[in-house]
C-alpha cells in the first residue's frame, strides 16, 4: 500500500507519475503489487477468453489478451471491488474483461470510461506524443472517419459504402496501413454485416510510425 | 440451495443419491448449480494450467484439466469458502487445484483428503464396481506395488529397480495396460530421477476393461 506521498520516491519514474496524478485526482490508497506478488515462483495459470480475444487486436499481438485477462482476473480477486472503471479506448479490452467477469462469475460491476478526447476529436493516448506536428494534424480523420461512418449508419447507409468512404479517408489523411475495420456486435466483437442489435465501429491503423486504435459507438434509432 | 430432504425428489437419482449421504454426513446446505447458472450464455473463458495439467492424466484426458481448473475457479469464487477439500486419490488434480488457488490468488484453503482404501488397500473408487471378482482380488497388485516401491525408494533403493519390480507386479496381477507408473515431485507432478523433496508415487493401469488410478506417499527420512 501506499497513501503516504513521502513513498512517492520509492518507485520508477512512471509510477511515480501515475501515483501523483491519481493523489491530485483525490486518490487515498494505492496498491502496487510487485512482479513477485503478482507472479509467484512456479506461477502456471492462464485465463483465456475465446473468440473474443483472437480478433483485432488478439491478431496484432497474439496472447496479449490470455496476459490481460489473467492480471486483470487476479486484482479483481485480491482487489474484492464493488465497482471496477476501464476506458472505452480499448474496447476490445474491456469486451474481453466483461466476458471473464460474467464467465468466472466475479462479484464486481465493470463500468465502461467514456473515451477522452482533445478539442479536434483524437482520442487521448501516450502514443500522440510520438507524432510529428504533421501527423498530428493529419491523424484526427481516424476518428473523424469512424464518426461520419457512425452517423451514417445511424442513418441507414449500407455498411460496405459507409465503411470503404471511412477507409478512403484514412488513406487520403496518410495513414499508411489500416490493420482493420469494422462494424462489430459490442458484446462479442464479431463483424456485423448489417446494423443489429449493440453495434461499435472500430478501427487500428498507422501513421508515420505510429499505431493508433479508436472506436465510436453506433447507436439504432 | 437445497437444504430440505424433500427436496431430494427433484433431482436426478445420482444427485439424489449424494445428498442423501450429504446429509447423513450432517450437512445442512448443499449448492446443486444448473448448468447454465455455471456457463452462462457465450460463455469462453477457460482457467488453464500450464506443465503440470499436460502430464499423465492429462496426456490420457486432453483438456481434462482445463476443465477440472476452470470450474474449481468458478465454485472457489462463487462459495468463498475458507476451506476447500479435494481427494488425495486424484493427485493431479488436487495439485492442479492447488496451483490455480496459488496463482489467482483464491482466498481459501485447499485441503488434501487422504485416499479411503477397502481392507486390502484397494482405493475406494465408482469404478470398482465394473470389476469382476477375479479382477477385483487381482486389482490389489496396484496399491500393493506402489506401497512396496515407497517403502523401497525410502529405504533407498535405487527409483528404477523399485519401479521395475512394482511394473511387473501390476502385470503378474494381469493388468494389461500400464498408463504410467512414476515417482514426480508432488508439487509440480514432475517426473524425479532421484529421491528429491516432497515425492509421490503414481500410476495409471488397466485391468479388464477397468482403468484404475492410484498414488501413494514417499516420504524422505
Amino acid at each position: 500500500m501506499c497513501n503516504d506521498p513521502g513513498d512517492l520516491a520509492r518507485y520508477p519514474r512512471r509510477e511515480e507519475r501515475d501515483l501523483a496524478m491519481l493523489e491530485e485526482a483525490g486518490c487515498e490508497v494505492a496498491w502496487l503489487p510487485t512482479v513477485s506478488d503478482m507472479y509467484p515462483d512456479g506461477f502456471a495459470t492462464t485465463v483465456s477468453v475465446a473468440g473474443i480475444s483472437k480478433r483485432w487486436e488478439g491478431e496484432h499481438r497474439p496472447g496479449h489478451f490470455d496476459g490481460v485477462a489473467t492480471v486483470v482476473a487476479k486484482l479483481l480477486i485480491a482487489c474484492e471491488p464493488d465497482v471496477a472503471l476501464f476506458g472505452e479506448k480499448d474496447f476490445q479490452q474491456l469486451a474481453v474483461i466483461r466476458r471473464v467477469v460474467a464467465d468466472l462469475g466475479l462479484p464486481v460491476e465493470i463500468l465502461g470510461v467514456p473515451t477522452v478526447r482533445d478539442s479536434d476529436g483524437l482520442a487521448l493516448s501516450s502514443r500522440n506524443a510520438n507524432l510529428s506536428a504533421d501527423e498530428r494534424q493529419l491523424a484526427v480523420a481516424l476518428p473523424t472517419g469512424l464518426m461520419n461512418a457512425a452517423r451514417g449508419i445511424e442513418a441507414g447507409e449500407p455498411i460496405g459504402p459507409a465503411l470503404a468512404a471511412a477507409k478512403q479517408a484514412f488513406i487520403d489523411a496518410g495513414f499508411l496501413k489500416i490493420d482493420y475495420l469494422a462494424l462489430v456486435d459490442a458484446g462479442t466483437l464479431e463483424p456485423l454485416g448489417e446494423a443489429a442489435g449493440n453495434m461499435r465501429l472500430i478501427a487500428a491503423a498507422t501513421i508515420g510510425h505510429t499505431r493508433l486504435i479508436d472506436n465510436v459507438e453506433v447507436s439504432r434509432h
